[in-house]
This record gives C-alpha cells, sequence and structure tokens, in this order.
C-alpha cells in the first residue's frame, strides 16, 4: 500500500528525448515507487527538468527509487524532497492581526492611551474579557508528549507537530483560534496548576496526546480548578465518535443500543470514556468491559478505583475471559485494544447482524480480510477503509458549540448530544459502510456544534449570559 | 485636547433639510466635541440617517454631546458606540492555518499517519523542531497583570487587551507570531517555572506589564533556566530606545557619551536598565542614578543588593540631593519617574544644550511649556509631542533579529547595537525634533534586526546552524 504520507518529489535531469522519460517511469515502477505527478521545472535544447512525484511505502524504498533513476544513462537526480516534511517546515500555524496598525490612530485604539480603559473596563467587570479579548474563540490545545501519534513517550518538543496538527483542524472546520503549548510537565497536579495559571486567555483547553491513567488525573484535576471546559480528544472526542458509530451501526442492524448486549475491549483513554458514557446512558447492564487481564468484575483482585467503578457498574453476570470469549452472543464489540486479537471465526459467534468497530492502530482488531468474511458493520480507525471512527468528527463540532455559548463545562450530555448530531448527519446515506460521515463534511461541524450549543443550554453549562 | 483615544460614532436620524445637520454639528461643537468624520447611513424621503465620528475628552464630554444631539427638534440617536472599545471586540489577534485541510490526502501529510514520522524526527534530534514546527518564530508575551499601562496592578485577565497590543505590533511591524499569554501567579521562581515549561513552543519570551521589583527577578530567574532569549520590554527595550535618544541628541549637542556627564532619574524597569548599558557602555564615572530618596551613593544606608551594585558603579565623586540639583552642568538628564519634578530654571542650570529625556506619563518630569523655554533636544514618552521614546522601537526589531539567528539569549552588545541602529535610522533628518524615528518607519525593523543579528553572530549568542 502506497500513501501519500510516504512520497517525496525528485528533481531530475534527463535528455529530452521520449524514450529516456519512460526509462525513468519504468525505474520508478520497478524500484517499488508510483509517480503521482510529474511537472516540467525547465527545457534546455538537450535536457529537460522534471518534478517527479513519487509515492512509497517507505524510506528504504525512496532510497532504492532514487538510486534507480540515477543510475540510468545521462539522467541525474538534482535534490529531492520529502513532501510530508516539506508540509511541516516552519509550522502549520500562524498569528494574524484583526485591527490595522497603519496610523497614528490606530496605535492609540489597539494599544496605549485607549488600551486602558479596556483594560480597566475588564477589571472593573471581568466577564467582559470575554467580549474585548481573543478569550471568546480561544482554545489552548496541550500535550506533555507522553503518547504521541500512536509512537509512545516523545516528549513536549517532539509532540508539537501533532498538537499543531489539532490546532489546524480546530481553525479549519471549526474556526477556532487554538494555540499549541506542549508542556515539559508529568505530575498531574503540577500540569493542573501549570495549565489553571496559563488559563486566562483561554475559552477552553483541549488535552491531547497524554498517556493514561495521567490524563485521567489530570482532567479531573484541572475541571475542579477552572470553570470553563477541559476535553480530552483520546477520552471525549473518541467516546462521541464511538457512540455515533455505535448508534448507526445498531439502527442499520435493526437493534436500540439499550437493548443490545456490548462488549468494550481496552480500557485507556477512549475505552474508559465511551464505558463511562454507557453507563451514563443507561446501558450499563448489557455491558462488558475487558483489558489485557480479561473482563472487568468485581472478582478480580488487581482493580484501580477506576475499574472496580467499572466493575461495579457492568457485567452483571460477572462473565470472565479475553474479548474472544465474551463476544459470544453479543451485538456489538468496541475495540481500542491490540491489532488482531479477533479472527473472523471469534465474530460468527456474536449475535445476527454485528456491529465490529475495532479501532487498533495500525492494524484493527479483527483484520480487514477477516471482516469481508463475516456480515455486518466494520469500522476502524484507518482512512483507507470505509468507517473511519475519529475523535476529529467529533472535537471541532464541540469546541464550536461550547464556545458559542461560552460553556463552564463539558458534560455527558453534551458529549451524547455531539454523538447523535454526528450519526444523524449520514442522514439517509446511512448504509454498512457509511456509518459515520467523513470529517471533512461540510454540515458536521455546524450540525454537532447546534446540539451540544442547545444541551449546554438546557443543562445549565452554558453562561447565563450567553449570546 | 482630543485624542481619537476618546471618541464615538453616533447614529443620528434626523430631517434631511441642510439647516438642522448645521445645528447638530454646532450642537457637537457647543458640548465640547469635535466631529471627526460624517457617513451616510441611509437616505429616507424626509430623514437621513448619518454615522458622525466624534472626539471628545472624557466620558462626561460623550455624555453631553449625545444629549445636546437628541434635545435639537426632530433629531433622534439612534445608538452610539466607543470606538476604542468597538477596535478591541473579539481580541485584536487571531490564528491562521499554514497549510491546507481540503482532502484526505492533506489530512494525511498534516496529520496522521504522516506527522508521526516528524514527531519522531524531532525526537531524535532536537534541533529539528526549529524546522518543521512554529517555535523558530513564535514569542510568548506573558505578563502577571501587575503594572498595566500605567493602571497599576489590573490582574492577569485585565492585561489581556495590552498583552495582545503587544502580539499586534510584533506580527504587523516585525513578523513575528507572538501569543499572548498572561499567568495567574505572583511568585517570581513560580513564575519562572510555569513559563519555562511552557516554553518549548516558542522562541523567545517577552515580559511586559509586570512591576518592579518582581521583573527583575523573573527576567534573571528565567535567564538562568531556559537557553532562549528573554526580553523586559520595559527593561531591554526602553533602554534601547532612550540609548537612541540620548546618542542622537548629544550628537546634535556636539558631545559624546564617553565625555558627558549624565543623571538618571527613577530606577524602575526602565531606569535600571538604561544605568545597566550606561555601565557596560563604560559611561559610569560621570553617571549619576538617583530615586526618590536622592542620589544612589554607597552612603546610603536603605540600598538593595542592587542599588548597591549601582552605587559602586557610578556617581565616584558621591553627589547627593535631588534630580533638580543634581542636574547643575549635566549634560543629559533621563527620567523615568514623576511628573513635573523639573523646571525650566533646573534645566537652565545644566551644561550648554542639554538633553532632556522626560519619560514620566502621562506628564513628563519637565512640562512641555517649560521645554520650550529652554534650548536642547526634549523627548517624551507621549505621542503627542516630537521625540516620542518608546520600546516598541526596538522591541520589534531586536525581536526580528533574535529570531532570524535563533539567538540562545539576549547580551548587552546586542540591545547596545540595537540602540546605535535605530539612532542611524534618522539619518540625515536628524534634528533636535527628531532624534528618534516614528515606530511605523519602514526601514525601522529591517535596520535593528539585522544589528541584532549581526551582533549576535559576533557574540556567540546566535545558535552555531543559524541561517
Amino acid at each position: 500500500m502506497s500513501t501519500v504520507d510516504h512520497s517525496l518529489t525528485i528533481r531530475t535531469k534527463l535528455p529530452s528525448d521520449v524514450g529516456t522519460f519512460g526509462q525513468v517511469i519504468a525505474a520508478i515502477g520497478n524500484a517499488g515507487g508510483e509517480v503521482g505527478g510529474v511537472d516540467l521545472v525547465r527545457a534546455g535544447p538537450s535536457t529537460v527538468t522534471r518534478d517527479i512525484t513519487v509515492q512509497v511505502v517507505d524510506e528504504a524504498a525512496a532510497d532504492a527509487v532514487q538510486k534507480a533513476i540515477g543510475a540510468l544513462r545521462g539522467v541525474e537526480v538534482e535534490h529531492s524532497h520529502d513532501r510530508v516534511f516539506t508540509c511541516h517546515v516552519g509550522g502549520k500555524v500562524t498569528m494574524r492581526n484583526r485591527v490595522p496598525v497603519a496610523t497614528r490612530d490606530d496605535l492609540a485604539m489597539a494599544y496605549t492611551p485607549g488600551v486602558a480603559r479596556v483594560c480597566m473596563a475588564i477589571h472593573d467587570d471581568p466577564e467582559k474579557v470575554w467580549d474585548y479579548t481573543i478569550r471568546g474563540n480561544s482554545v489552548m490545545v496541550v500535550s506533555d508528549g507522553s503518547s504521541v501519534v500512536g509512537q509512545g513517550d516523545l516528549g513536549a518538543e517532539a509532540s508539537l507537530p501533532a498538537v499543531e496538527a489539532k490546532c489546524v483542524f480546530l481553525r479549519e472546520l471549526a474556526g477556532v483560534d487554538a494555540f499549541p503549548l506542549p508542556i515539559i510537565e508529568r505530575d498531574p497536579d503540577k500540569m493542573a496548576d501549570i495549565i489553571a495559571r496559563c488559563s486566562s486567555v483561554f475559552a477552553g483547553i483541549h488535552l491531547t496526546d497524554i498517556a493514561a491513567p495521567r490524563c485521567f488525573e489530570l482532567a479531573t484535576k484541572l475541571r475542579e480548578r477552572i470553570d470553563i471546559p477541559v476535553l480530552h480528544d483520546d477520552q471525549e472526542g473518541t467516546a462521541a465518535a464511538l457512540l455515533a458509530a455505535l448508534t448507526n451501526g445498531l439502527r442499520i442492524a435493526g437493534k436500540t443500543l439499550e437493548e443490545s448486549t456490548i462488549v468494550v475491549a481496552g480500557l485507556g483513554p477512549g475505552g474508559m470514556s465511551i464505558v463511562r458514557i454507557l453507563i451514563a446512558a443507561g446501558v450499563g447492564k448489557s455491558l462488558i468491559a475487558c483489558d489485557r487481564q480479561g473482563a472487568v468484575t468485581s472478582e478480580r483482585s488487581d482493580l484501580s478505583d477506576q475499574l472496580a467503578w467499572v466493575a461495579a457498574n457492568t457485567n452483571p453476570e460477572g462473565k470472565s475471559g479475553g474479548a474472544a470469549a465474551l463476544i459470544e452472543d453479543a451485538d456489538a464489540f468496541i475495540g481500542l485494544s491490540s491489532s488482531g486479537i479477533l479472527t473472523a471465526a471469534d465474530v460468527r459467534r456474536m449475535a445476527e447482524n454485528p456491529v465490529v468497530l475495532a479501532l487498533a492502530m495500525p492494524d484493527p482488531e479483527l483484520p480487514p480480510s477477516d471482516a469481508l468474511e463475516v456480515a455486518g458493520v466494520y469500522g476502524t480507525g484507518r482512512p483507507d477503509l470505509p468507517n473511519q471512527i475519529n475523535s476529529a468528527l467529533a472535537y471541532p463540532g464541540i469546541w464550536r458549540g461550547a464556545l458559542d455559548c461560552r460553556a463552564r463545562h463539558l458534560n455527558q450530555a453534551m458529549i451524547m448530544a455531539a454523538a447523535r448530531a454526528i450519526a444523524d448527519t449520514c442522514g439517509s446515506a446511512l448504509s454498512e459502510g457509511y456509518v459515520v460521515p467523513s470529517v471533512l463534511n461540510p454540515d458536521l461541524v455546524d450540525d454537532v456544534a447546534k446540539a451540544v450549543r442547545t444541551t449546554a443550554e438546557a443543562t445549565g453549562a452554558a453562561r447565563a449570559w450567553s449570546m
């Protein structure tokens, strides 16, 4: 599989006869590359220079392609660049001004002496900070770099490209001013303290790429300290997207959430959050959660406070065993665990029209080839398969809605409303291969934002003086 | 004096005859307003609606003007808005994306899976953070809100409009991505800790609106902890601007810095910083510093460590007394103290062609009317007088230069180079009324940046692998 995330543009100088160009194209294919595009740079009397964009599977193939081109008689590789790295050069976000600074009058209004009256107005009435500063539309995107896009603990600095990407989404999809702020600290108490003390310019805190269990403790501590929403994309974002896919998957199977038996495998940020939301939705009785040690039951002696709470609220029959055993007769499987723990044979033991949402990355719990063999709905985290379930389906709209009503916090009702809105965006196009819309669906953010805002207002999470 | 920082736009509906419009204009003038502009909103068969922009001296005058208009027969004030507050609505800065997010390929390059390789590359070689993230062009503008644009301690939230204004300048004048980050903390140790732990996305820390002596301690502690420049506009920014004005003022008087006697009054952030820079420049022997208790001499028993250092390096003759006494025969006076402490008579006792830089705000140490009576160069912090000396002359160019060479820190040589560049920008236009250029001078930032960068490279402050 060649994907755009490994592609390079190779500037090649070659004799201008058609034959040599054909040899170059053939050499690229033989070396394992796939030509994505060819651009003319300049043409001389006997030579021509072209930028050839090539997709490859990995960096070894990238080297092999360049060597193969360079080995052709009369052909020269001038230089090449990796398109992904080029996309990140200089960072992916920037600041811009919303006011002119061209004259002395502009200065007098935007800065002294004019600004003094604006500062004093906020001092006299702190609520005015929402009107006369960027606070109302501004979100901190924060990571400690402990769990960076599936690569593990890379540290705060190395998380920055991923954190910036979240800011890019929030701006592009939801018009939010999001600033990337990795912090060099690992103690949840101290992290919460730093974030809270930096929070006066933000209307919300977006946690990302933070390992469990620190992410749970941090979110809880932050929510105790500050009166703006705290969202962890891997928790609430993933849970809302999963709940949407689950709702639509069961809808296709002709079942309801309330009457379905659901197995959740993996109790990291996403797993814990979907379990919490399903319990809040009243489906704890027909829910079984498991981690690497098997089903969570009160029999187990290794339970954290969190897992003890899960044991008390799920799996009333005390079923034990691993995911493959637990899914017997289940209507839905939700995986946020490890690649390949299920086979087609396992899924055949599930109830009719099973829903399998297998989010392990890069390879799902149930391999795509096995999924083809069994009926039902199959969703993964992968962009190259139908039904990609990603937190980015949820968090841009959640933030837009929360900011629009100046929410004080984010509650379960708001997350569930977001999930319903995501599910409903599929509309009449709903099918086995389309249980969630594309992240780029133009209606998605508006629909989710409206649902979140309305629910915030109904549940008292919106500030009284919201617009 | 009517200034734009108190101006309002009044939407007025009036009969469409010329006579009534004349009455409205007259009423505004009689009530103390000055009409700055008139715009047509809509015209009906018998009435016309106009937006009338009016400058006033204060809010009482604003009310009086509106009442006077409303009292005219057939005239109605529909609504009015304060132009300064309107300029700040929604904040003065915003985030924008530098990469497209329109297709799945865009997502795969800007985010997963592509971004994982970029994060890993930074993990493997931390210096790459400068290439593949916004860090290289990004500055944190931070305040604790303890000394906000001359209004005193307003708190972190209320500092935000002023902190945003610094970001606006940095973007507009120097192309820097500056983000406003007030912090809710007052202990210098804890402030330094928070800032350092948030520093991984920034190439520099810009301190602003922080009261003395906390600002000194914070800057010192920060410089010990992080290897990016720390600049306090009220210290290094003001000192560079003052040194430029002083250099040019003495040049006009036909004197050199080395042979001049200089009195500095006021030892807050700006005063301490100009004393430090003058000592570094070797002019300590002909320098006398004073605060509210009079000249700083080793005789005094109330000296902080900082003032003891000043005493040891200045005023070798041990002169005592206040500013008015100390300036006898001095070539230059630099004031960052209190309004009106000098008179024309005091200045007449200075050496020939005295340079008086009186930065107390809102009213200078030597009143403008007294300055007219004495020869020499007169500069203040005020925008409505010639020779406005403001840190904004210096810090945009200093940051541009520091970022362009990825400076590790800011040294005195870089500040002095900035001062020389500011002074030289006046070129052949140099005169008593033009010892510093306008903040909006289009050459200023480039000239200062080049000087700072070259000096950083020469003094080892630039990273070895700078561009």
